[in-house]
């Protein structure tokens, strides 16, 4: 491509909206342009970027035996009913009408209609397996949406749909989809984890994100650093401490704490380290009317996902109101405790073994110090009720956890029978009896990677792609293309002797000074730069820069052909 | 490809709700399936077609010096304010409200976003003329989706936008494309005419159809039979006649006509011809409360976009409502005309030259005879009112016209600045004055093109591609794969042999019957099929049938994949 038939456009500096690097650097290279809140135009670089990211995948799926369709974006709501989606799915799902006022959906994914489609298609156990994959525009209404095209309302995703007749053969498809996610990521050049996660609004049972690591990440992974395990800081579990409960060396006693709401407010007053104070947090139990109180260490992080998931707590998890707490405990938030409270207790792992604590005393501005579990309240539930901190055993029973931030590229999800079942997506098994479905569900974001790999892949000059990723692999900058002739005819005939080796080359022939276009190259992120002159060309010579080198090296023009072609090969 | 790791899915019969016979051997062949009315989902087979004719479609862009981008499907109402077209779009732009019950629409063509873009990027006239496109899935909310994917409400169509400093440069892009539209459909091996049309609501000056010839289109086409002339027949124009009126020989007579309301109940009634009657339709004027009369011959058809342009008629065309009508000639529509009406008459050059004339009376159940104009009303202003018919006398002065019917898959505007006067899109000339830029807008329906190149080649036994359009250029069909090792094993290297000359080859190894086998080469409408059977083989043979070919030949095994080489490169 000659950049004079392209189109480029790029900025000195980024819009004052934009907070990440990836964001900034997207919008200066003119990868993007902002049409709406979350809503981009793919600008002709930027577009061959998610192309490039998109072949990939394409190719990685179609070796791992899926198989390519493609379905509609807009869909009937009636599909998104019998699933159950359309009741539980909140404001992110765009819902519109049609000029007969029937409802419909802008899809955010597919289950539904593809299990409409495969329980019409599929008779007999001997059609399944089958894993059919699209790659399509979706739309999510986040209500905040921020970092580009990172956490966009409109994106490209590719998601694949498999359909089995026992859960053997989910879990085999599972780990061919988990295998061919690692190598598109492996092929891209990206710095990634799998994590085990929750399965959040798709449903089903074991799942695993895909993470890019980040700093600017918005998800926290947790991993061993003894082994593999690695998990969205949401699902990794706390262990129940070993060993036996402190002695309590307190006697319970009220303390007049006016005005204090908050655990830091708290731990300044009374001058208490703050891992000897115990927070109280009430939710709505299952049954009509009961509350629950939970309690874990003032310093520790409350996790709702798995509090949801408690005997006797309310799906999905509800704060109690004011009244109600007024009611029960005979206070208001900030001096609530365990003692006296009638309901059910749950008091996180870490807690089980400590003993004097400070905590609410059920009555407005006071709280107790020297409160021990067993002695001054009947003893609580232990359960893991908080976020896994750095240092925290592995769950897997190997090392201790570190943290580290992630961006989510790809989640793969055993679904098992959740859509099968509620559509009821049947077949015939070995002996005519008929069973239903089991199914995974296999996503990746393809615009998104964009963002992930910049983020990942950028210094103070601009963007560094990889080769596999780059709008172009191999940028020729002529100086002074339009007044040398020598330099013209030098240029013109490396760029068709790269074009007919394949690579993929911009010969930026445009009318800019010199230094933009050195400068452009750069912050576009070309892999690889030769910069054609006059003194170097009288040698025979011209000067060779890798993007992540620093500096540029002489070689010789007949030469450099060649000596790229080897290095993409070295590459792949 | 392997059958077994692939979809095939076909029928026996087509759904009762498939009218055209490309809709039908759509279902059939299982190339599409149906998810609500108006949207489909394209099986693997259908995708694999639809994207042999984006790669062309993209190449051919791509060499005409068009950019690639891709703007967001939902758009902000503010953009689509500014152009009018919020307001100005029917129902069949579907609008849609976020989260934040702000006002978007899902976009039919992208006008707006791109000039949007354009206005924003560009300050000189050095910076034109520039020309992006995209390949993108549209929303238009039909009335009556129909037709399978020929009019279906979702669809995927690439459009491109063309800007210029000048409308020399407008009309040199606008070239450019209809030339790679006709490669494009030169390439897909349809039959086809660009035809002048008619703007629409997309607005502009000068514009093209590419239309595909088939008896099922929606369209008709008027074309010259000695020249290169081809219009719309919205569009064709009618010549005023030449020649001398002919001289009255009837004096006015009133007649009782009662409850003839209709032109054919008023021949049969009064035994005229047909061609000797006139019919009154009566529209709003510009001015309010006017109305405007329109004769034109009774077995003419009215041409409601040439009235709409008329000077004095009201745009949109509306018709006159009862009430206003009476008011104004005293009678009911059945038995209007120009006598003793005080308003504004158009007549259709057609009966400029004729003489005593059937037409209505103006008085409810009663007709005149021997109506002339000039004597018995005033001369009218006579215009081009209705549609073209085969053997009208071409309006290029060539030669006289022909119908035809077609597929729409193709359509350029030169919008000229309808959208950047609304939207002020400006530039700076040579002169350092702010000018408006011209636009260009250039169309095609990517997945109507499958069903139009159906609607093309089909025979009784089902579908017929062409090598460029085919879902697999070449099909072996091995009889007993599962059974005999020696198939099993020519087919095997057939299909490798096959590969290893990148051609695009099915081997289709299911365990079916052979008929199910061959009756579904046949319906899917690949265009080479192998037959390779146990038989033959000893022989060192297979049977080749191309699919327009009426019978098979015997090849040596081993010259087949040569010889299908050759015949595809002879193709090309």
């Amino acid at each position: 491509m000659k950049a004079s038939q392209f189109f480029i456009s790029t900025l000195k500096e980024a819009p004052a909206e934009a907070e990440l690097p990836s964001h900034k650097l997207m919008l200066r290279a003119g990868l993007i342009k902002r049409v709406a809140s979350g809503l981009y135009t793919w600008m002709p670089m930027g577009l061959r970027v998610a192309r490039k990211v998109e072949a990939v995948v394409r190719e990685e799926m179609n070796r791992a035996g899926a198989v390519e369709m493609l379905m509609p974006i807009v869909q009937p709501a009636e599909l998104w009913q019998e699933s159950g989606r359309w009741e539980f799915y909140g404001k992110e799902l765009l819902r519109l009408q049609d000029r007969h006022e029937r409802d419909f959906c802008f899809a955010p994914t597919c289950e539904e209609v593809i299990t409409d489609i495969v329980r019409s298609e599929v008779r007999s156990y001997k059609q399944l397996p089958l894993n059919f994959y699209h790659i399509q525009t979706k739309f999510r209404d986040e209500v905040r949406p921020r970092f580009g095209v990172m956490r966009a309302r409109e994106f490209v995703m590719k998601d694949a749909y498999s359909f089995h007749s026992d859960y053997d053969s989910l879990k085999q498809t599972y780990q061919d989809m988990y295998d061919a996610y690692c190598r598109i990521f492996d092929r891209l050049g990206l710095d990634y984890r799998p994590v085990a996660a929750d399965t959040g609004s798709i449903g089903g049972t074991g799942s695993h994100e895909f993470q890019v690591l980040a700093d600017s990440g918005e998800d926290i992974i947790a991993y061993s650093d003894a082994s593999d395990y690695a998990a969205n800081v949401e699902l990794a579990a706390t262990l129940p401490l070993s060993g036996q409960r402190a002695a309590a060396t307190q006697s319970l006693a009220k303390v007049a704490t006016p005005n204090i709401k908050t655990i830091a407010a708290l731990v300044d007053f009374l001058a208490v380290p703050i891992t000897q104070t115990l927070k109280s947090i009430v939710v709505e139990g299952e049954a009509e009317g009961e509350l629950v109180l939970l309690l874990l260490r003032g310093d520790h992080q409350f996790n709702d996902i798995k509090a949801e998931k408690l005997p006797g707590v309310k799906a999905p998890l509800t704060m109690a109101g004011a009244a109600a707490i007024q009611a029960a405990f005979g206070a208001n938030g900030g001096s609530l405790g365990p003692v006296g409270f009638k309901g059910r207790v749950y008091a996180d792992f870490a807690t089980e073994k400590g003993a004097d604590w400070v905590i609410g005393a059920n009555e407005d501005d006071c709280h107790y110090t020297g409160f021990n579990f067993g002695r001054d309240a009947a003893e609580p539930t232990f359960a893991d009720l908080r976020n896994v901190e750095a240092g925290d055993p592995s769950p897997c029973g190997s090392g201790s956890l570190k943290l580290a931030r992630g961006i989510e590229v790809g989640h793969v999800f055993q679904l098992r029978q959740k859509y099968a079942e509620a559509m009821k997506a049947t077949f015939l098994d070995q002996n005519g009896k008929s069973q239903i479905m089991e199914m995974g569900c296999y996503g990746i974001g393809i615009t998104r990677i964009v963002a992930a790999a910049i983020e990942q892949n950028n210094d103070e000059r601009g963007i560094v792609w990889t080769d596999t990723m780059a709008p172009f692999t191999v940028v020729i900058v002529p100086m002074n293309y339009r007044k040398s002739d020598t330099v013209k005819a030098a240029a013109d005939d490396l760029y068709a002797a790269l074009q007919a080796l394949g690579v993929d080359v911009l010969l930026d022939d445009r009318d800019e000074r010199a230094g933009v276009l050195l400068n452009d190259s750069e912050l576009l992120g070309i892999p690889h730069r030769i910069v054609i002159g006059d003194r170097a060309l009288k040698e025979g010579m011209v000067e060779y820069q890798n993007r992540r080198a620093s500096s540029a090296e002489n070689v010789a023009i007949d030469a450099v052909a060649a000596q790229i072609q080897a290095a993409l090969h070295a590459g792949q």
